[in-house]
């Protein structure tokens, strides 16, 4: 299944702890794939110590670095590189990007490296803070940077990230109709059947993190049921 | 001939003068294209009165807008839309554009517009200064930058751009060998055929600005035969 033909995601944080019965639930969650992200303390140690603990599954790793520091080729199927849009910081757009690709030195196997542009919505989340985003935005300007990083930009995927809540329907319906070949990732508070439905009717794909760890990993089947 | 097999573009500034034997000898040049731009002072009313100078030759014609306000559709052929990589400032690489995509509302022709990844290099041009460009860069920088335009945003274009002055062949080099997909752009400086040969040896077109006002239009040729 390529990527692109997923519809459900489990994000997991290398920073936050996870039982043996959570891995289990997750695996047989049915999820079409395991993102490795994190915005704080992602560390080439936790990252391994994660990928040692799901290894057994066979499930897609993607990788989902917050920064140059903490990208980690070995085991993993794709790396999904953002870039956030509506940060007022260069660095989230391409200041990191470039530092990692001299860094790398012609090294990079760009055939695993998907692209995302991140419009970052919730001011209060760590990425937001971090990465200054400008969260406040009306449904026709997500669209319209939404267009921008289909169309211009030529992004595989967007991404609408309300990390840590749930976000207005609205706006992702803005953005799904303002996109024409890009993949429209929803994140950001699914926590029940009835969310994942409703976000799942505009992103092609959502993604499922916090709840994993709030609520236990039981949470993802009815997830992937609603969407699947 | 499409426009990615050019290898010299005029640059035309709509702020500043051009006498009629100087558009005759523009066009008898053999240059590939025209391309309307300029960084100050750029408005519909001058981009008119360049253009219908200009309309009695059989020349494609570029817009090259510095911002949403001076975007003009009619008689082009070609919307050239730069970002500006190595900027401090978000509004030159995303913010601009999401503001233009926004007025528009879904009415831009997308199969007209060549996104642009400008790479600044003089920071006493006007480019330089307005759009707050960080200029001190060495060559594994610009290499960079280069690979991040091409493979993560997929530029068609990079744009190494000395505007007003002669850059360094070995920056323009190391654009080159960074490059994979992309067409290469150099411009800044150019006013003789020594010049032209030395930047086409790296670069994929050559563009030919202030020339064209320093010295008259009668320069154009030799840089076109350089290259050609």
């Amino acid at each position: 299944m390529k990527w692109k033909d997923w519809v459900h995601v489990t994000k997991l944080d290398p920073d936050k702890q996870l039982g043996p019965g959570d891995i289990d639930a997750i695996a047989a969650s049915g999820t079409d794939a395991l993102m490795l992200s994190g915005t704080l303390n992602v560390t080439k140690e936790n990252l391994l110590a994660l990928q040692k603990m799901i290894a057994q599954y066979d499930l897609p790793l993607v990788m989902e670095p917050a920064g140059p520091e903490a990208v980690l080729m070995e085991g993993i199927e794709y790396v999904f590189v953002p870039s956030v849009l509506n940060t007022t910081d260069v660095q989230w757009i391409v200041g990191k990007h470039r530092s990692w690709v001299q860094q790398q030195d012609g090294k990079i196997p760009w055939d695993m490296v998907v692209p995302e542009a991140y419009i970052v919505l919730n001011p209060a989340s760590s990425v937001g803070r971090v990465t200054k985003a400008v969260c406040d935005l009306k449904p026709a300007e997500v669209a319209a940077y939404t267009e921008v990083a289909d169309r211009y930009f030529h992004f595989p995927i967007v991404y609408i990230e309300y990390s840590g809540t749930y976000g207005a329907p609205a706006v992702v319906k803005a953005a799904a109709e303002a996109i024409d070949h890009a993949i429209l990732y929803y994140g950001g508070g699914i926590n029940s059947a009835e969310k994942a439905a409703e976000m799942g009717k505009y992103a092609d794909t959502i993604v499922v993190g916090n709840a994993v760890y709030d609520q236990g990993a039981s949470v993802l089947k009815a997830t992937v049921d609603a969407v699947q």
